[in-house]
């Protein structure tokens, strides 16, 4: 299974966030698709096991229809796989494409975390020449 | 600086990961912001030091009006603030609302690593079984 890569030196030498990720195109998609609270339920519950449409739908009290929609917008940002076999369709929580929502997230925060910590130093200093 | 609560251990006592999030109504339209590249791009600039929208608007290319429109998605996910003195609005990277997006990435990608896991020593002991 893919890690997420920790190594986060190329934004030091000025490879931006989007040209770090695996899958710039996607991630869009990939963040779109996590702005809904049923969906994000849905892969909570995916990632517990595997599902069909209509075990995922009951406990949400959502519409066979509704449900395929949701889970079809999961498929499409790559965080979700289906099988159909006869009648039944199979979803299945993809890991994958998380990757790069953690890789930009976390590369974000390191950017904010070490300017704080430049300004930190900042004041330090001013300090030792004001004293 | 609030830092990303690392402990996840709710998560096996049967709490969701909407519980666990401190601003569960406002992770939707977290996501939702970070769901486009230019606005990425432009926190990624905010990352680097705080800027005035025509600072902002010039190197991608955009109109005034259309940076405006992005940074107030922005603002309004709680990803940036504003400042205006004068006739100058400033633009600043506020990292909090970042915590929940971690908090619920890295929370979902532990669930489906120990379930690979438990999957992965299944494996082992049918193998322990079968030779």
């Amino acid at each position: 299974m893919a890690r997420v890569p920790r190594d986060l030196r190329p934004l030091l030498a000025g490879v931006t966030l989007n040209q770090m990720v695996q899958f710039p195109q996607e991630l869009d998609r990939t963040f779109a698709a996590l702005a809904d609270p049923t969906r994000r339920a849905v892969l909570e519950r995916l990632g517990r096991g595997s599902a069909s449409i209509s075990e995922l739908a009951e406990p949400f009290g959502i519409s066979l229809t509704g449900m395929k929609k949701h889970v079809r917008v999961l498929e499409d940002a790559g965080l979700v796989t289906t099988e159909k076999v006869g009648r039944t369709r199979t979803c299945r929580a993809e890991p994958g494409r998380l990757d790069d929502v953690q890789l930009w997230t976390e590369g974000y925060r390191r950017m904010l975390n070490e300017r704080l910590d430049r300004f930190g130093e900042l004041l330090e200093r001013t300090k030792g020449v004001q004293s």
